[in-house]
């Protein structure tokens, strides 16, 4: 019997409530290497660029592919605040997403490995990340106090462990560490080699970096804060959409009382993107996110802003208020953030769970 | 040459100015196992409980011991404020320190050893966490920026780059965790396995539960702060005297615009102490800490209040005003901090440098 039991895989965890967001310009081999873990989920590949171009995905994938006239066709005049030549168009994968969870990786991002030397599921560590609590209250100095071998330590009020509902798990990088491009000029050959072996709550009203290359969130709870913004072409910026979203969503969860853990799990970033390249694309964002930091540092949400959709027009409004002195591009953005919400609505109208058809969406 | 030079053992960080604190009540041979690593620095020894008892130090140390006499000849009736039977009587070693920093370990913490086997020198890292800048204001999702390998990640605001100053290096503990004695009668078996390589710093505004058993601090920065409280004998409550210092702690230092960190290093801390006496010192503190703990959260500092010692003294208002109501023990506290700053100016008058003379201090 027990031999049985051994030969039967285990069922892997959300099978069926999460999808894997992946945007690409090109074919999609990096997937052979996340075959084992990555093969039972079903995935959603945004393709940005010339949309007549063919993306190859291995042979043994279950996804579905949308190019920007899939996009234009879906979304209509709303098609306007997803970003185009940028990996900003990934946010509209989770849009068109019907599951529980996303979780959204770069197509330059291959399995790392543990100093055991064992390879990582990142998946799986973001699942667990996610489906366990977070504890944006109070800082426990043993990290996640959830996870096995760990707990509270003295002095963590007894009241405050139940924790918090987690909203993100934010993944980190071996190899090619996430740098803006002076930091890549100035140190070219840094490599990040240190695993660290943890998981912790970023705690409530402190801001950080979100990275959009090893991501997992609850759509159901902070999907419609996780716009990526207006990047790429005909926008004076770039490499912000992570960020963007970043900030907006911190802020809201901090609202509404929902955790965000970062730390485990690990990829392995194979390369360094262009630094001349990224200089041109940060370049403004160098000077406005010195404005923007403390514009959502000081960001207040009023009491009855209690769904994420009211609180991300509500941010729009105080965008358009405080940051389109900064530059008329915060304008455009604040008005791009109406409409994402109009067309998330749109897409996922209220009560539609899991099995709802997808709206206009293709199968491969 | 190369040979001559390689044969001259480098001068240790800070020999003369950073003082290693030790509350004990027993012989203190744990300070073998530290030899290499303790020896080039001075000890300042707070014996607890009897003091007809006899501290056997080991040979070669530079030490000076204080026994309860001694506390009680120097302070005079400002000796209430200094606690008696708990190892809360180590701020008492921070008070007649004449360095720039202060080490403070436990007499039952050994020498950790890290993943690769090598011998922790836990005073060199806090060194390197206290001699290197903080950063309060904004979160680097890789750990400390300021670490060999690692640096500020993409997002992450130029302006605050600099970081702020760090006051204090709070170290972590492998094998026995600081469980609380609900946990430690829960899980008897716990123990702390996961070497986590990471210095991170604390948000502003967040706040943590300090634990006083690995621990630095930059006295002329914080010292002032640093108080242990009233706990052990003739007091309701014990081993809430880390805790209350943390807490005070980190609101000044919030407000002073000061830098904490936790994480490495290491200690390996050797036996549990006996859950059914720590219940019974504990009791108290599990219910007032969940009224505590708001209080310190929603504290805000006048601006005026640009000294340590200033914010110190209109915290123990603060106490008095607002928890004095939750028991009584807050006024008799609340009065104590006005003591501890009277007898921490007595002892350390301004413009009083590392070369002042110990005022009563004897000498081993």
């Amino acid at each position: 019997m027990a031999s049985t039991e051994a030969s039967v895989a285990p069922t892997p965890l959300l099978k069926d409530e999460l999808d894997i967001v992946i945007p690409t310009i090109r074919n999609l081999d990096f997937l052979e290497m996340w075959r084992p873990f990555f093969q039972p989920y079903h995935l959603i590949i945004v393709q940005d660029g010339d949309p007549s171009k063919t993306i190859n995905v291995p042979e043994g994938f279950d996804y579905e592919l949308y190019n920007r006239n899939d996009i234009n066709r879906i979304l209509g005049p709303k098609a306007s605040c997803i970003s185009f030549k940028d990996s900003a168009c990934r946010c509209f994968g989770y849009m068109v997403s019907k599951k529980k969870y996303i979780f959204t990786i770069d197509d330059d991002c291959f399995v790392a490995k543990d100093p055991s030397g064992k390879a990582i599921n990142a998946l799986e560590q973001h699942i667990k990340n996610i489906l366990s609590p977070s504890t944006p209250h109070f800082f426990n100095t043993l990290y996640d106090p959830y996870r096995e071998g760990a707990d509270f330590v003295r002095g963590y009020p007894f009241s405050l462990r139940e924790g918090a509902k987690t909203a993100v798990s934010h993944g980190l990088w071996l190899n090619i560490p996430d740098y803006d491009a002076p930091t890549q000029l100035v140190k070219p050959r840094e490599r990040n080699t240190r695993y660290v072996d943890a998981v912790m709550t970023i705690p409530k009203g402190t801001l950080f970096p979100m990275c959009g290359m090893n991501l997992t969130f609850d759509r159901e709870l902070i999907g419609p804060a996780m716009y990526f913004g207006l990047m790429g072409d005909g926008q004076p910026i770039g490499r912000y959409d992570d960020m963007w979203a970043g900030w907006c969503m911190k802020v809201i969860c901090d609202h509404l009382g929902l955790g965000v853990k970062t730390g485990l799990p690990y990829i392995w970033h194979s390369k360094a993107s262009n630094p001349f390249v990224n200089l041109k694309k940060e370049y403004k964002g160098i000077f406005w996110q010195e404005e923007i930091i403390p514009f959502f540092q000081s960001a207040v949400l009023p009491k009855d802003c209690t769904s994420v959709q009211k609180c991300y027009l509500e941010l729009s409004k105080q965008v358009k208020e405080k940051l389109a002195k900064v530059d008329p591009y915060f304008d455009k953005l604040a008005d791009a953030m109406v409409t994402w919400i109009e067309a998330w609505d749109e897409l996922n109208p209220a009560g539609a769970g899991a099995s709802a058809p997808l709206p206009n969406g293709q199968k491969a």
